[in-house]
């Protein structure tokens, strides 16, 4: 879908012309947060955000959408008049693709008219959420594989068309070395790759036949699929004489090997390799697949499994285990007449579900020494930090966990970028590849004991002194009134 | 994204310029088929097909693709060439969308040259995996909820507009009374619904407020979230405050209730039941969302929760517990030179993954006096039957199972309906909605044991005499052969 402004709840809409109609003209500030990692991991990686903006840039309501709108018979002619004449006018920070980032943070803010601000939460949400959920599993999977290279090949499997294409783009985004997406290829300029299918072998006489037709055919990139009658008898057998007969014909080898789509991947990796060393091919590349996803991976390398190429299909595209990032749009803060945020509190049961009030920024804490992240201090947008000087962290809910930085020792990030300026674009998406090797580096920042998969370390994101007060505050208000 | 020529995987690619290279125009057949129903249950419920129609209608390589693909190198100039011109111009067969399946039957069938027949497959296994698990999952949760209407309000966590968009419209396919997502309701005329969110109610000074502004301006679909603030002690008696007002006011209370979204909705809904009813309100609806899924829904409603009215988010639209459907696209047969099919089989370890050969269709048996399924039957295309006769039937893997249905006591009907005929479309589908009716009447074919969550009944898919006997055959072959 190329227009995608309907692309939002009908609540709304219905709560716009609300706020159309009571005059509400005033700026509100929203955070798009979430409150848990996926797969009960050490950290996300967020990713969406061009196609964010994209969605931005191209928001307006067609004589069709108005038209449409008015068939439903809830909305009134001076609203469709409005929405006529809807441009987005607001700002938007944003925390820049294929950053590592944690729980309660704001990944993106808008600050702009409630009306302006509401209609955006759905697809912002939705965006977000499916891109950063598929960006955070590449990262994982390609932990899991440490160093080898991983390839996306879930399109057949994912939630429809954009799940295939903008999923393959958020998992080369995680780490991932290319995709089978061809559409994906084509939009992102990011690496294709594949080979053949079962049906390959099926639609020659005989196995040999299928697999020498495929490597006189593709002789630079001949990874031969060996499992469609029997991987050991006569798979890894057939292409061995293919590979042999190349040689003897003088074609060079340079990239060729097998994959192995079902059967004991451990087992049977072992006893390939095995086979093909001895027939002088020990170069030869040992590709797998089927359903492989982060923890069989872990598994199959803790086993001594001989695979260097792995694909991932389903686990991957849908992020199987944990196929939704709670991602989340909250109200922080309306404007006053005299232009003063006045901040605003969403209260739960739940301590942890209370939502962090005001205008507010990100800081991303390093050790000078390491270059590790120390910790992340959620802080309002005015609020200012001296390096040079000793800084005082505490944990918002468990208030007596208590650390002082050293002045010197560390330095600071601030993680939200201004991606428009009253509704103009000041903001340039990076090059997919770009973004990957900017994701390496991010991944990087982190201690292994985050990135490990069970009960991984969580990294400290911390409210400022002035944030924590004034939530607080608040707090105590509100728990008087009711 | 509009043109989806190129939403294929790599391989299909390659292995269409191997076919070409290798002169190969014969006409293969295709089956789409899945092995296992979604969340363990005993069905599931087709949809996509729709979709599917499009995409092949829109077939055909722009000069952009053609670019892109001479791009990466590995095609050559006669066969990019031939992309330039290529159309689809087979047939194609499916079950049409709405209709309960069951596994192993052929829901899509291709059949076409092997290249065109290739070509197709990830697109179609994409579209139909996608709607087909949602639809099902819709139809779960809409069993649960047992006549009572179920809303779809999933898009902020769907994977991407797509699955947003063509997920709401499976739900609705599979039994929702309706989405939030304005675009579906837009693109396919479904009924779209919503009201207000925490946002609403925190942009104004008071709860009361806020519930009084939007009383006014939508009252005849007046229904309040009450859990901003504290359910039991603020939202409901506010609530109760504007219900009373308007009727004061002798403002028509048609359609008005309240939405809770956390809390304990057992015990809440049966003291907010007792509140309302107390001051007058009997007929006001009790709607509930927050995390809900079947098995929930289920268990409120064995605890007595006086909700009739559900809105089912993220896992209806990823179905969470199960986030992909399994389908696979095999070959079945290919064409020889005098026309006849030669029937293809892919053999595996496992086997209930042995594909099913030749070029088939199925029949769906029903009890004449039930009108309730008693078990399908995958034969060849050309075979026919005679239901004033007796009807044998037998369990293909455990073929000691059998039963012989009485001549006379059942009727069968065809499955699979014609959609393209060389490469015209020849179908006409239907309205979103008319689906929804027609699936209502195919899930009332199947007995509430199939439909229960917990160890559903299997229904029979059984293999006819003479497809049985000639998959023997070729396993046979094969086994002498490896």
């Amino acid at each position: 879908m190329e227009h995608l402004t309907l692309l939002t709840d009908l609540y709304e809409l219905t709560m716009m012309q609300g706020y159309f109609k009571a005059g509400n003209h005033e700026t509100a500030v929203f955070d798009a947060f979430y409150r848990t990692n996926p797969s009960n991991g050490g950290y996300a990686v967020c990713a969406g955000l061009a196609q964010i903006i994209e969605y931005i840039k191209g928001l307006h309501f067609s004589g069709e959408d108005i038209s449409y709108l008015r068939g439903l018979g809830i909305f009134e002619e001076d609203f469709l008049e409005y929405l006529g004449t809807f441009q987005f006018s607001g700002d938007i920070y944003a925390i820049p693709e294929g950053t590592v980032i944690f729980p309660r943070e704001p990944l993106v803010k808008v600050i702009a008219p409630m009306m302006e601000a509401q209609l955006v939460e759905t697809a912002i949400l939705n965006i977000l959420n499916h891109q950063s959920l598929i960006a955070t599993k590449a990262a994982r999977v390609c932990y899991a594989a440490d160093g080898d290279g991983v390839m996306e090949f879930g399109l057949r499997r994912a939630q429809g068309p954009d799940a295939g294409v903008y999923g393959a783009r958020a998992a080369v985004i995680g780490g991932c070395c290319g995709t089978s997406n061809v559409l994906c290829g084509q939009m992102f300029g990011v690496p294709v790759k594949g080979t053949h299918a079962h049906s390959w072998i099926m639609s020659f006489p005989d196995e040999y036949t299928a697999f020498k037709k495929y490597a006189e055919l593709y002789p630079s990139a001949c990874i031969l699929l060996v499992d469609t009658y029997d991987t050991l008898k006569s798979g890894v057998p057939n292409a061995i004489r293919v590979f042999t007969e190349m040689r003897e014909a003088g074609v060079p080898l340079t990239f060729y090997g097998i994959r192995m789509d079902s059967g004991d991947l451990a087992y049977l990796s072992k006893i390939v390799r095995n086979m093909l060393d001895e027939a002088g091919f020990p170069d030869a590349v040992i590709s797998a697949s089927n359903d492989l996803d982060e923890y069989l991976i872990e598994n199959l390398k803790a086993q001594g499994a001989k695979i260097t190429s792995w694909g991932v299909g389903t686990s991957l595209i849908t992020s199987k285990d944990c196929p939704a990032f709670g991602g989340v749009y909250k109200l922080a803060a309306i404007q006053d007449g005299a232009g003063k945020f006045v901040p605003k509190i969403k209260l739960s049961e739940n301590t942890e579900k209370v939502t962090n009030p005001g205008n507010k920024t990100i800081y991303r804490i390093y050790g000078k020494d390491t270059h590790k992240i120390k910790a992340d201090l959620i802080c309002l947008a005015d609020e200012t930090f001296d390096t040079s000087k000793n800084l005082r962290l505490f944990d918002s809910l468990e208030t007596w966990k208590r650390t002082t930085l050293k002045g010197g020792t560390y330095t600071m990030r601030e993680l939200l970028v201004k991606v428009f300026d009253k509704g103009e674009c000041v903001y340039q998406t990076p090059e997919v590849m770009d973004i990957q090797a900017y994701c390496e580096k991010e991944k990087n920042t982190l201690w292994n004991e985050t990135k490990r998969f069970a009960n991984p370390h969580e990294v400290y994101v911390d409210l400022s002194d002035e944030l924590f007060d004034m939530k607080r505050k608040i707090l105590n208000e509100y728990s008087g009134a009711v």
